[in-house]
């Protein structure tokens, strides 16, 4: 199951090399992290960020391993950024000759880069940014300048503190109205002594979410007063401006970008497959050692893990963690392939990227937070203490949901259907590259019958009726649209039923996946059999909680979703004993999964017990505060004839 | 609509000078408190408490006025515990001699108690609690006893370093294998120095979820060493040991018990009302200030609470936090009711107590953290913040739902139905005492057919849907229940499916309360029809949601169900413009609200800007850390061959 969930014996390998390098190194120590304070904890951060880089150096790390690495050292940090985002900008948007310059230094780390693009007043939509840069064409510089307060860029993670160079989004213009959205390089420290460049101002913006959690990451506020920076500054691949202030573009077609965001989106996906899975290994092995209740009065109490509404939340939380895991490896594949063929100037993959881009935020924003939320209820009362580690997975995890702004979630529903697909009545499963099934009309599926008369137990059943669901819902969003008086008021008021539609069109991409998953050969006795189990799960219960979707469009009858619940009980009783074999073949450290509950070795009450006591507030017996404030209330006499 | 909401004028009256008497004062400023340490927080908690009840005693302000004032002060404290578990405690567990004996000292603070009965090993079963009181009758004293790790009291509020004294849940026996579920108050820090007393060792159990939040309560870790007490520190009201060590029931009847547990479960829902309608009132101002895209490329940005989908994530909540402000109201005439019954020992209403007790249960686990959470995320980035004030209330909201502890949730959803009722095929809904229904027999309920065959708009309908879906899905479950091989095993087998059941009997009672609310007479002008449209979108939202429930149980037609949802379309439209004044409402202060994004006047940007700069990462603008970790890293020269 480990090669499995890992994809091939080598990832186990180098996983697991990298995660005992990091585990045994003492500097990567993250158990007292939630007790530092801020400033502590930030250059705790820039500790771990240089020691990781001379172990990388040291041991001659390749890409894979050093990414490994970075990720179960496991604290947000510019690196992250510099890396995942001011890297692969510069690579994407510059041209070679920015490539050829600044690549090197990047490389070397000798400078640190993020990637500043929201500001206070403004999240993802870059036609609003106000930030600008003017042409001057007398002395051929841009001038940067905040004209306002929410022009401010504000969120950049490295910003704040370790950066010294910027990938820049902003309106730049020639001193008369037109705007265009450019890209700069922009460098705002001193290399010498790190203090900001003249004209710019910089801080962090404050405390987040959580103890620890992502204030380890400074992200950052920048505010621009007329600084000037030379014209071959701009990134210029996709259009430049000339020397005499005229904006053009140039012949490489726009459509190469999706190719960083393509890459951003799946690494998106991947981290939130590890939080979840981590959060659910976490539960899954504290429920298996956890006691309450009995089955009659005075008897031993019960391991939680056999209560059947414990299952019902936890197991569909486990095999969801093995469905994001899988449909992660496609995204992975995906990426290749459409990296390869753009590359090729074969645009024919670009559909598929933009639903792609759509759908990983559609999944994010409604699925992971939550399911680590509800992991953290699952352990109960324990599951609130930082040592338990879940509260700081969580927090970590939540701006997962955030980087692009929530509330352009909306308009990302709506995008997973364009008009032309909805209104010309077809249908282009994302799926479909290795569909059996081909294209279908919307006619098609609207007359299709579930044929299964009884039970889904069968995955072509089960992936025909996700199908048929999807489907229907697109359709019957196509059908009132096109009442609306015009098309683009149609999409504005049925925006909420057009998500519902996206999050179905996204379950079924999910469900296919995994189907496909299973369907492929899968050595190790019984480990076939297991995901058989976990995908059966993951499809019943999302067909039992959006039982309304598939009843109301026809797609089952009431019976087979009463017979697909009663299967999920049965389902249940059959994972309950390899529960904790499957999340041990995540192949986590106690050191990356960083929680008392989920230790290896079950050992979880003297494990509390022992961190309790390197709390700050237990360095006295008795508190401080309490001669000024607890005595003397303790010590009053009062008279008190109200109360 | 401030009448409305807070239930009377007095009502509007009494909590607007308690908020503004604490908004006012400088001692409970609250603005910097998640920047704070674990130490400087506890004392920060300390000053607070002393400073409150100096000023409760100065203006000899009624208990009302001084709950809300503590309500205002919004730092969770040992004083919560001393009122709200402790003193109800020994008055509803003591003897009338024990009563006059302690109740004097805690009114006037000469001693702090709090309430422990959770074992790190065990939870809310009180038949598992491993804690033991010997009783050795050559000294008449009791020997308490932790005899093993898990045995540990553990969470307890105030324990760890501000209380003197506890009501201690423990098992006691006298030296033969017997043991009894008892009670105690039990001292264990000295008068004197605050010392623990011999035997005792005492301690916090550690970090909590989030910055501030509920770190400011020392929930605590008490081990005993074999430490004695008198035996008349047994609270003996229900039961006693006799000198000779005999265990005696007196005759006060054990439902008394319920008294005090209907009065904290009412406290919970209120609580949780409260952080709702906070989080609730914070999103949907921001919302109307937030703009985000334009209808066109180019235009103004729109706010983001015209989008549709913001809408319906973000109406449902506020009309949600209206339905739990009035069930609150209903579950406070309640207590006052049961109590007087239960005083004139009349146990007639305790099933209802009983149920209430689980529900209350029910809603709090599913719908408030997740309701907050969500509040969040429609504050898009900017909620991630500590200065928007959400991740302090998530984070200190969430222990509400693990007080009693997340897996004995399983257990009380199932108790909603006891076995009596669904075997005997009766029905009593817990709304019944107001209801022109009466009781209904299973077979009426599953003959009866929704009559109204179009829109669902008439609260009648809505209510007669809710009442026939409860009643279906309790009725399947019993159906099922009787296929079992034993009842035991069926409830255990059905559990989930129960607990789906139990939550459509909570909603039922919640939509019930809301519409029993606007059929009184409502003063103001237009109030009435607000709160009407209110009332609908909760119900219909919740239909919306569940509708695979109504679907399957024939409760609705799917042609109802799309329906319904197209009015709900139209009522978001129509709550729109009063959106605002429906969060005005609730006449929080800026203080109380300690959110830069939920401020009054709207002037949100500039005090986020503002706040950042207090973040103790930016009193200087070259981070601590850079001379050891970033500047050897950009000063180095690399050889990177594989890189």
């Amino acid at each position: 199951m480990k090669v499995a969930w890992a994809g091939s014996q080598h990832a186990v390998e180098v996983a697991d090399r990298m995660a005992r390098l990091v585990a045994s190194d003492p500097v990567f120590r993250k158990d007292t992290r939630t007790m530092l304070s801020r400033k502590e904890l930030f250059k705790d951060t820039l500790k771990k960020a240089a020691h990781a880089w001379k172990r990388i150096v040291e041991l001659r790390l390749t890409e894979e391993e050093a990414n490994l690495l970075r990720l179960y050292v496991d604290q947000p940090g510019y690196v992250d950024l510099h890396w995942g985002m001011f890297v692969p900008a510069i690579k994407g948007q510059g041209t070679e000759e920015q490539q050829k310059k600044w690549l090197p230094m990047a490389y070397k780390f000798q400078i640190i880069g993020c990637y500043a693009q929201t500001e206070l007043g403004h999240g993802s939509n870059v036609q609003g940014l106000e930030t600008t840069a003017t042409f001057d064409p007398s002395t051929d510089e841009f001038v940067m300048h905040s004209p306002t307060l929410a022009s401010c860029k504000w969120w950049p993670g490295g910003l704040g503190k370790a950066s010294t160079s910027l990938r820049l989004s902003c309106s730049s213009h020639n001193g008369r109205k037109r705007l265009w959205h450019t890209w700069f390089h922009c460098a705002v420290a001193k290399l010498d002594d790190h203090s900001p460049l003249p004209g710019v101002t910089l801080g962090d913006i404050g405390g987040k979410f959580g103890s620890g959690a992502y204030n380890s990451m400074d992200n950052g506020v920048l505010r621009f007063d007329h600084v000037r920076i030379p014209r071959d500054q701009m990134l210029m691949r996709l259009s430049q401006v000339t020397r005499e202030g005229k904006y053009v573009h140039s012949d490489v077609p726009k459509q190469l970008l999706y190719g960083t965001m393509v890459y951003v989106r799946q690494t998106i996906v991947a981290d939130a497959s590890k939080a979840l899975s981590r959060a659910v290994c976490i539960a899954v092995r504290y429920s298996a050692i956890r006691k309450q209740f009995g089955s009659q009065a005075g008897g031993p109490e019960t391991q939680v893990i056999n209560y059947k509404t414990q299952q019902r939340r936890l197991f569909p939380l486990l095999a969801s963690a093995y469905a994001y895991r899988f449909v992660g490896q496609w995204l992975k594949w995906l990426y290749t392939d459409v990296t390869q063929k753009l590359e090729a100037k074969d645009y024919s993959t670009l559909p598929e990227a933009s639903c792609l881009y759509c759908w990983a935020q559609v999944c994010d924003n409604i699925c992971h937070t939550d399911a680590i939320e509800e992991c953290r209820k699952l352990c109960g009362g324990h599951g609130y203490l930082n040592s338990s580690g879940l509260p700081e997975l969580f927090a970590v995890y939540v701006p997962a949901c955030t980087y692009e702004g929530a509330m352009r979630f909306a308009v990302a529903g709506c995008k997973v259907f364009d008009e032309d697909r909805l209104s010309g009545g077809h249908w282009e499963p994302t799926c479909r590259h290795r569909s059996s099934h081909g294209q279908h009309t919307a006619l098609d599926a609207m007359q299709k019958r579930c044929k299964y008369s009884r039970r889904l137990v069968n995955p072509a059943a089960v992936k025909e009726v996700f199908e048929a669901r999807a489907l229907r819902m697109a359709v019957n969003c196509a059908q009132n649209i096109s009442k609306a008086p015009s098309q683009e008021e149609g999409f504005s008021e049925l925006s909420p039923d057009l998500l519902e539609a996206a999050v179905a069109h996204v379950q079924l991409i999910i469900v296919t996946k995994f189907i496909e998953k299973i369907e492929e050969d899968i050595p190790g006795p019984g480990v076939k059999e297991q995901l058989q189990k976990l995908c059966s799960i993951y499809a019943l219960h999302l067909l039992h909680k959006h039982l309304g979707d598939s009843l109301s469009t026809g797609c089952v009858t009431a019976r087979q979703g009463a017979l697909a619940n009663e299967q999920l009980g049965k389902l249940y009783a059959q994972v309950r004993p390899n529960a904790v074999a499957l999340v041990d073949a995540f192949d986590y450290t106690d050191h990356y999964l960083g929680s008392v509950l989920g230790r290896y070795d079950g050992d979880v009450y003297p494990a509390l017990y022992e961190e309790a006591w390197k709390d700050p507030l237990n360095e006295t017996v008795v508190p401080d505060g309490y001669q000024e404030h607890l005595r003397p209330l303790l010590k009053q006499q009062l008279k008190l004839s109200r109360l």
